[in-house]
């Protein structure tokens, strides 16, 4: 790390910042400059404890970090792209991934409908939510173990594999007895101790990037999931909060290509999420195959004017139908298959 | 609800939409303009399906929400301000409460000195995390179980009431046994399954403002913690992110004023996390006091240049001790004692 | 628009809005609904006072906007697309161009070198500033007329045609005399005094989105300029400030695919701004094109090491080759030739 | 600054970078880390070309910036804080000073009655738009020199001194004919030929904060005017623009501390635009008052509901009257006189 001293501070003071880099367990290198003195203090970052609580001494004007935070998930840990295989999906391979479905699995009728056209159009793995993350206490908050039980018919009618959401630990064994993979969610994306048990269930996991992740928390949201012995893991942009309102997030294609650079993790979108307007969903999925996405997350829905939960986001099946058609040569143009 | 239709629809699409309008719950009521149609939909949103759905049909313009979606949490529910009482302290009265201690719970030796440096400044509940939500899994993350019996011989020893983060739904009843008030941070202001938790453990909640809701999503998790049994429910105001970088987040005092206009439910604000620099703490809790927060919750520790977390924003016992002197004309100035 | 009433308003204060709209010349419209009144006030918006001051009235609640404010960018007002012609080029046309440059113009043969290499590449428009807003005065701050002159010299040897930047008012004239399209750059956006001025210069003009500016506000500020009499208005979208800190600005896919939907003026992305980082520009030249944009501004410097300015996110020639190369088959996706 | 070189560069590589930071003037002095090696740049980054635009280089990782990048505006610069003197009135003295007046002039018997208003109230200053900067090119553009005649007239019969805005370069001796203090609005926060053309009129500039800035840039557009002649700068915090949209703005009253802690400058504070909501302002007065700052800068109608810009935020003369008495004990605990 790199601890800036302020301009004109008294030889001893700084003599106090280098000495307290000392007992922190860092080897100091005072460097003075024509204006002032930076002290580089040598160690590893992400074994130290971090200079940062060194900004409370009244001479010290800022700490600079050098050193990336994460590692298992860098790409200088692992050189080649990990490949996430779920119930024989490989996620990060060749094959660009469509993964669809309803927001909430409302009710067999509607899964199975969704199921058969997603399947028909191309997708591979179904989404559908069974437990909801809802704003409000009074919105529909998911079927539970009921919604699981249709996702399970649902996989066993159409041969697609299932991805579904878990939102708290309770619930991780009972959603990873019926998940090929869990979701965690945009507002659980730092729920640490759900991500530690997700990590332990063995089953691929989903991380949503939160509302106001920066990359690099992201990344470290991924690490606690590697770091808790979790190699599967798939990191999922779904847009950030910003002053836009036409849209009800941002979604950030920059950082998909982000994580792709900085990681060897598969990265896939939710454009539904998004954006939040059915409209937009379709040319953003060709933004996102383009920027290198290793798939996408679309929300579909049979009827999406009386869906039980965000339905002005969902496509009905023949939008969906129309999406994978048109996007066929943009997945082809990055390189990759649908 | 408003359903504004797009300009140009012809009258059976405008019909239809109608029509849906009725079937989704709600009585249609519309009213055509010189340049388009809206169609104000009657009904109890809090009660219905949200209408946003509708935005899923092509002739719908925008879906426009007439009635605030919290109930319980607001002023017309409860017109007298809500006063939480937490081990013989009220929260919400005339009294300006401070709550100090350190970010986390080191040893407790460290407790224990910070504890009573605390309480002679005017303290009357000690803060301090025994678990600890950290950005990065190689990070220190609190002495649970351990850190917890040290916070219950600080409070056996100086009468200091108690409030410690929880982080799980699994350790609620643990941390619940020790503490006065549970802390919900704000990284999992939005983890609904644990401020399910919270609310049924019976003990008053302090519910942090998540670093991107905007006021009424802050309020809709109020909510949750009401509409599940639990009326003792204290909102704090710790920053949001923007894009400044100067400070760690923006504390946004506005957004204090606005609760407690909003609301019946006390207000504090925690500057430290507010700002994430020790050096503009003691400012900020004046400007908090001036717009009418009922307390503070401020991170002090013995020696800030090696806490295990967040020694950039912890002020020392002198620095807390000045701090609170002054504070007092501010506190005054709004008409509350000290 | 629509004028929410607060719950339990008496009659006579509700009558006093429903006047005070009138008296403010729109059609008041009462309804009565379960819970509160609202009040829809037919007019047209645009031609009207907005009634967002009635917020003024301790009982109204809050004031709804139902139509768009802006007129002659709207789809509504034009069903075709527009094409703008510059100097023989045209843009918002079946091509796709490519603008490219250096950010600032540096000298002579710095200009002609990269003026060249764009040629050759694929490049139609050559961009390059003579006047640069630097965000401290101690920054070069560009050659002024010198670099015009420059950059009519490499319009004679090359034939591109020529795209800068007008700072102020009082230089339009000026730079007008060399441009064939004039640049508004993100600062400016909202210097209404700039965009009357380069209205009338009669030149073609690239608005860029200012970095914290909505959609709306972006095609408000593009009507200032179809409202002052010049049709030839090409939008440019280049990054919003978000909190992420991994690149400069967070560039806004879906703005595009917005502004193409509201609006008929083409839209162009400036890729280089919109992240800051060299590194990422190729990708997200794929994202732009894939999303429906009608062409690029890409930064090219023979030497981005020693750039005069923002050196990060300049390519050099090889890579805006091999940029332009890798583009081929999403431009050709998106239908469009390049 | 600080060059940091990524992990794993073969020493011909890091010399490379030495040998660029050579070119570019500055001393290089490699630190050989545990993991990454990183440059330290010697040199005075106010003079030097930046060397962000290492970047550029593949095998550069990132650059931070050591030193702080404003001179003349800074706590180093000028030791005691600069009291700016506007027609006889102290800015940044002793005296908290009360600025108040119409958003727009609309007519002299609107100006003149709160003029009368706001004096008696104790406003010492008179504010009111001439030339108003709007969204839409359809709303009130103000009365131009017509309006500046009845600020003279309001200024003759009341003493109170005038602030009004300046949109463009042309309009700067025009209005700074009339004006004690120019203000230039957000919008134009970094229009820097505005700034420049401002600072050489000699009068006093007051300069917003822009909506996206971050304090570090709205300090270097006030070292702008400061570079360029005009020592009489006051920094005007007036609301960023955040996700939050219950308030049109974010106030950011840290923003307050820090210009005071990093300037020397006097800091008041534009409550009206910082919330958009008449309701806030009084507690957002208090809050300014409390985190230091030297006055306010207050919009008063005399019928705010009828207001021809921005009425939602106007306060009517009694509330504003209220707003003062109110304020009194908080100006008082600052430690300044009303």
């Amino acid at each position: 790390m790199i601890v800036v001293i302020r301009p004109h501070t008294p030889p001893d003071q700084v003599e106090a910042v280098i000495r307290e880099i000392s007992a922190l367990g860092y080897t100091p290198n005072p460097i003075r400059g024509e204006y002032q003195t930076v002290v580089a203090a040598i160690g590893d970052e992400t074994t130290h404890a971090s200079l940062e609580s060194l900004n409370a001494l009244p001479q010290v004007e800022q700490v600079l970090r050098v050193q990336k935070r994460f590692k298992l998930a860098s790409r200088e840990s692992r050189r080649t792209p990990t490949v996430v295989h779920a119930g024989g999906v490989e996620i990060g391979g060749d094959k660009f991934v469509l993964m669809a479905g309803p927001c909430s699995v409302e009710s067999e009728e509607q899964l199975m409908a969704t199921a058969h056209a997603v399947k028909a159009a191309g997708a591979v793995i179904l989404r559908g939510g069974a437990y909801k993350p809802r704003t409000s206490p009074y919105e529909f908050q998911g079927l539970g173990p009921e919604g699981l039980r249709m996702l399970e018919t649902a996989r066993a009618e159409t041969g697609l594999r299932i991805i579904t959401e878990v939102l708290g630990e309770r619930d991780v064994d009972l959603v990873a007895g019926t998940a090929d993979i869990l979701q965690i969610g945009a507002r659980n994306a730092q729920n640490f101790q759900l991500l530690i048990a997700c990590a332990r269930s063995g089953k691929p996991v989903l991380l949503k990037r939160g509302l106001s992740m920066r990359v690099e928390e992201w990344l470290l949201a991924a690490e606690y999931l590697l770091a808790h012995g979790n190699p599967n893991v798939i990191l999922c942009e779904r847009g950030i909060r910003t002053f836009e309102t036409y849209t009800r997030n941002t979604l950030d294609l920059a950082a998909v290509a982000i994580a792709k650079q900085e990681s060897h993790l598969p990265v896939v979108v939710d454009p539904s999420q998004g954006c939040g307007r059915a409209d937009l969903v379709k040319v953003l999925c060709r933004g996102a195959a383009a920027v290198g996405a290793d798939g996408l997350l679309v929300e579909v829905h049979p009827n999406p004017a009386e869906a039980l939960s965000d339905g002005q986001q969902q496509l009905d099946p023949a939008a969906f139908e129309d999406l994978v058609e048109s996007l066929r040569p943009f997945v082809s143009a990055a390189g990759r298959t649908l």
